[in-house]
C-alpha cells in the first residue's frame, strides 16, 4: 500500500483532454508522487482506460477520481470519492456516493477508497456549477476544515481553485489546524514559484490544467520535491 | 473518559417534559450505563440545566445531544452532534454544524464531541417531519451504515425509529457490516423483552418516550444489563 500522506506533488491527468503519447510518458517519468485521473466533462470509461493503460507501464501510484459511476473501472491503486462541502445540493455531499454505494457496495474494497473533502474556490469553475457551490468566505473554509477532521475524519481535505492560483495565507491558515487529515491544494499553479509556495503550507499539491497549456513548465513543477 | 462502546443500555430524558424529581433520582440510579439529554420540540438551555443539575448529582455519563446551538451548555461528559443521513436537505445533514462550528469553533473540545449519523425511519415522527426526512429501504439502509463506517468514519450510527419499535432483523443486518462505527438503536422499548431483543444486535439501545408513559415498565429495561 502506498503511502498518501508523503505524495508531496501530483500530476492530474483530464480523461477528456488530450497528450501526445510521448508527453504521457514525460508526465509518467517525471519523478511526480502519483497521478489522479479525473475530471468534469466527458469523462468516458474509454478515456478513463485508455489513460489507465498508458500509466500502467509506469511504476507510479495512480488515483482515479470518480465523477460518475459510469467511467470506473479496476485497475487503479485509490479511488478518490469527492464529497463537496460547499456545494448547496445534498446530491454532491452524500445522495451521489450512497447511490453508487447501493449499487457497488458488494464490489468495494474499502481499503482503496480515499473520500475528499473538496472546497471549490473558484465560482467559475466547471466543478463549482455543476455542483451548485457557494463560495465560503475565510471562516467557512477554516469551519470545513475544522469539519473534515474532526466530525468526518476525511483522510483528504482538497482545496480547489481549479484554473485559478489560491490564496496562499489561506492554505497556511487551513494547514495549521490540521493534523490527521491530508491538505491537497489544487488551482493554477502553472510555474515552480508557484509549486513552492503552495508546497509550503499544503501537504500535497497537484498539478493539472498546466500540463494542457505550457506542458514543459507544468512539467518542471516536480522540482519542488527537490526543495 | 468513559468508554462509549462499552454502553448498552442508555435513557434518554427530554428537557421539554416532565419526571418528578424522585422518578429522575430513580433513573439516576437505574444502572443504566448513560444518559442522554436531547428532544426536538421546545428545546431550552433552562430546560437542559435543570435536567444536567440533576443528573450530576450522580456518578452516571451524560450526554448532550444537540438540537439547537441555544440550548448548549458546559457540563456534559459528550456533545453529539446528528447529522441526518436520511434528510432531504444539507442543512440537516452538513450547514447546522458548519455554522455552529464557525460561530463556536475555538470553544469546542472536540474530544468531546461524537457526531451520530442518523437513520430515522419512522415517518411519524417529529424529527423525520423537522429534518425532511425519505423514508429509506432496506438497501438505502445497509448503504448509509457503509457510508458511516467507512467513507465519514463516524463513530456513531443511530437508527432512530422514535415512538415506534423497530425491525430487529434490519438492526442485525446492519450490524453485520459495522466494525468501528458503534449501532445505536432507538425506538418504542417499552418493555424489557423488546429491549432483549434489540441488544441482541445493536451496541447500545435507547429508552426515552417510554420513561414518560409508562415509568415503572422503562425502568425495567435497564435488566437487559443483566444478560
Amino acid at each position: 500500500m502506498y503511502n498518501r500522506k508523503a505524495w508531496k506533488h501530483v500530476f492530474k491527468l483530464d480523461p477528456a483532454k488530450s497528450l501526445t503519447d510521448e508527453e504521457l510518458d514525460q508526465v509518467c517519468q517525471s519523478g511526480t508522487d502519483a497521478i489522479i485521473v479525473g475530471g468534469t466533462d466527458n469523462i468516458t470509461l474509454e478515456g478513463v482506460i485508455d489513460l489507465l493503460n498508458h500509466i500502467r507501464r509506469y511504476p507510479i501510484p495512480c488515483v482515479l477520481e470518480v465523477s460518475t459511476a459510469d467511467a470506473i473501472t479496476p485497475g487503479f491503486d485509490f479511488y478518490g470519492i469527492p464529497v463537496v462541502l460547499n456545494s448547496q445540493e445534498k446530491k454532491w455531499l452524500l445522495d451521489a456516493q450512497h447511490q453508487a454505494i447501493k449499487d457497488y457496495g458488494q464490489l468495494i474494497n474499502w481499503s482503496e477508497i480515499l473520500t475528499e473533502g473538496y472546497v471549490i474556490l473558484n465560482p467559475e469553475a466547471k466543478a463549482y456549477q455543476v455542483t451548485h457551490c457557494k463560495l465560503p468566505d475565510r471562516a467557512d473554509v477554516i469551519a470545513y476544515a475544522q469539519m473534515a477532521e474532526q466530525m468526518f475524519r476525511l483522510p483528504i481535505l482538497y482545496l480547489e481553485y481549479s484554473g485559478t492560483y489560491g490564496d496562499p495565507e489561506l492554505v497556511r491558515e487551513v494547514k495549521q489546524i490540521l493534523n490527521n487529515t491530508q491538505l491537497v491544494y489544487g488551482g493554477g499553479i502553472t510555474t515552480l514559484a508557484q509549486a513552492e509556495q503552495m508546497a509550503q503550507f499544503a501537504d500535497t499539491i497537484v498539478v493539472g490544467n498546466s500540463l494542457y497549456e505550457n506542458f514543459d513548465e507544468a512539467i518542471a513543477t516536480v522540482n519542488v520535491k527537490k526543495d
